[in-house]
């Protein structure tokens, strides 16, 4: 059971909606600061732990400068993100480059940043070596295939994920890069997204685990730090319950021991990259109640749409929604709460159960600050809205401008029209 | 069956993409102004006919004047839309606004265009009329609930969908808008989505002659226009067959006189608006291999990703594809072709036969002239790419640059960061 509020006094959401108008996202600083310090010491027990933070779930600096204050790098996989963590302030090994199909450009901007490369591929070290030599430190990403019992909702089967090495070619990725004189392995995987339940992680643990000490005992190679990747899901819905990373980092910790200490590998670093558990649950999309439509069924039309929150027309992921200053009464309305895109699925809930809504209401859609405003699309020409911190002193700060038209015009040459 | 090949010299492929670069779209002017010529030969028989492009399909304003040309008007629902035609030249009511969940902002930008609204509420009436009077001209669309037998596979059935007015509704604001002293009339409905099987529009078509009697019947109201909607597909699969715009139009021309005919109704407006069937088939996405994985599968990485094409992602959607200079090749090799997103779902085709294909190789993604640019997104710091479009003459024009990391960065401040 998760209960859903949000801890900012009514009076003050009421005035920043007045001020900055809706709808936007609000993250909030404290308790965001009060969760990474949580993940932190819930490994403090791992020598150099550290946590790359998902760039993709929340890709704004002032977030990430935030994070890195308390100590997280980042995770990042496109050029954008890469020059983001930059602009924060974060580079060198901090930054855990996890791409895919990777282009030339990006591995060159990760080189120079000094970042630790996590290639998907035993094809891409003759790729990079086209434009330079291997770096000191280089990781792989596994991709465990059928070795790890069924699939995740979100990722799959991992024998049929487009991520990551077969263990054979694990292996010879590393004799390549001891040969080539690459000084300093790691090994990285990912297999699972939004997940609650804390066995997958400590499956996935053991995997990596006992993978290095095949390693060490195959290969004589000692690996300098294992990625156990991210995929910490958040609990949505009320009824759902908060992974316990103290729990998880103590269940690790023991298999840590267990498997890496008797084969003399006790030093081995641990990463992580979570980005949803992270930031999902200190962000929230406030918007206002523009329309009421009494049909076939009962519409609230908000003036936020798909364009800003994508994941329940995409997944039919479920966001709790909030009726601001009613959250106390009776639920005995049944309601679609709709955005204005012109597509049947711009729908942020179905059939919810909600207070009875009047126009003008401020909602406020929970667990948006992760996969939130960075899956945005311009698609029916909608604009993306403004970000907006909650500060720890108590100001409010605009991290991020809304779209203007001239945005969203602005890879468009109009002058030629009047030809 | 549809044979699927890209009516354009080979070599002059491969130059446009040496010339501009990979991945681009590229759309062909000579075809889509053929299709614009024979829709509107299918349906000349109607008075005053007129197909409102809808604008979310391909909102370029080279390609909305270019159909301009051909006679096509607009279908808008935002306030972009709108600006895009008045751009390429379009006003009027060669502009239907078929928005829901409008702001007063886009009402008062359609208004000022004298744009045909076309009303998906009862209540937007009331809504309108505090901040200007009723326009000489209204549309409303109609929700025929459970009416129409069946859902579609994407709007879904009727009667779960949020759009549109009920009988009832329609006929009350009908009365009002009489009694109000809007001169002229008309009703419109949308209730299906790339549908290829013609009975649907047949069906549409008998639902909203039957009504225009109805209305004149019951409530003495002679309607101007009815605009029928879109929702024409296209064969996006090669074994799928396009749908017959001269037999459609002869078939509700049938039905026209049939039904309107009796009625004293033969002198009703048709309006369509086709987004997918008008530029559809002559977009072409292009993009070049940089990377061949070979672990439980075989994997294609391309330049382009689900930021580029978001179908084949969101809907598990079809879109053909051919190697450049392949074509005639067996098609003896099963991969999947991915992108570079962060995402396992970021895959154009899974398991697909195709030709042999090496790295350097062009791909053609057919069937990306509509819904393929416009749904883009920045997800994982990625950014759209560009369009161009063969011209008649044989030119190519840019008719849209690719974003630059200036035009991602372009809502964030950076100067703050370094407080």
């Amino acid at each position: 059971m998760t209960i859903k509020t949000i801890p900012v006094p009514i009076e003050q959401l009421f005035n920043i909606a007045a001020t900055y108008g809706t709808p936007f996202y609000l993250y909030l600083e404290a308790p965001l600061r009060a969760n990474a310090r949580a993940i932190n010491s819930a490994f403090s027990w791992a020598p150099h732990f550290k946590e790359h933070f998902a760039v993709k779930a929340l890709p704004n600096p002032y977030i990430l400068k935030i994070l890195h204050e308390e100590g997280f790098g980042t995770d990042c996989s496109s050029l954008s993100e890469l020059i983001l963590s930059q602009k924060a302030g974060i580079s060198g090994e901090e930054i855990f480059f996890s791409s895919n199909d990777t282009p030339t450009e990006e591995y060159l901007k990760a080189l120079q940043l000094g970042a630790i490369l996590n290639l998907d591929d035993i094809s891409h070290l003759a790729f990079i070596e086209k434009f330079s030599t291997l770096p000191d430190v280089l990781s792989f990403r596994y991709n465990p295939g059928s070795l790890r019992k069924g699939g995740n909702e979100i990722i799959g089967f991992p024998e049929q994920a487009k991520y990551g090495l077969t263990l054979p070619q694990i292996m010879r990725a590393l004799i390549y890069c001891k040969n080539k004189g690459v000084k300093r392995l790691g090994l990285h995987t990912m297999v699972i997204s939004n997940e609650l339940q804390g066995a997958s992680f400590i499956e996935t643990a053991i995997i990596m685990f006992e993978l290095a000490v095949k390693v060490k005992e195959s290969l004589g190679i000692e690996l300098e730090f294992i990625n156990l990747g991210g995929g910490v899901g958040i609990p949505y819905k009320p009824e759902e319950v908060a992974l316990d990373f103290a729990w998880l980092g103590q269940c690790i910790n023991e298999e840590y021991h267990r498997i890496l200490k008797p084969a003399g590998l006790d030093k081995l670093h641990l990463h992580l990259e979570c980005g949803r558990a992270v930031s999902g649950p200190y962000g929230y999309l406030i918007a206002k109640v523009l329309h009421h439509k009494d049909t076939y069924k009962q519409y609230i039309g908000l003036d936020a749409c798909m364009a800003d929150l994508m994941r329940p027309a995409l997944y039919g992921a479920y966001h709790h929604i909030t009726v601001l200053g009613k959250e106390q009464d009776v639920h005995d309305h049944i309601y679609d709460i709709t955005g204005s895109l012109c597509e049947n699925n711009d729908k942020f809930a179905i059939d919810r159960a909600l207070p009875k809504i009047e126009i003008g209401d401020l909602l406020v859609l929970h667990d948006t600050g992760a996969h939130g405003h960075a899956m945005g699309f311009n698609y029916n020409g909608r604009l993306r809205g403004k970000e907006l911190l909650l500060c720890e002193d108590g100001r409010v700060e605009q991290i991020r401008r809304a779209e203007t038209l001239d945005d969203y015009f602005a890879t468009l040459d109009f002058s030629r029209l009047l030809d």
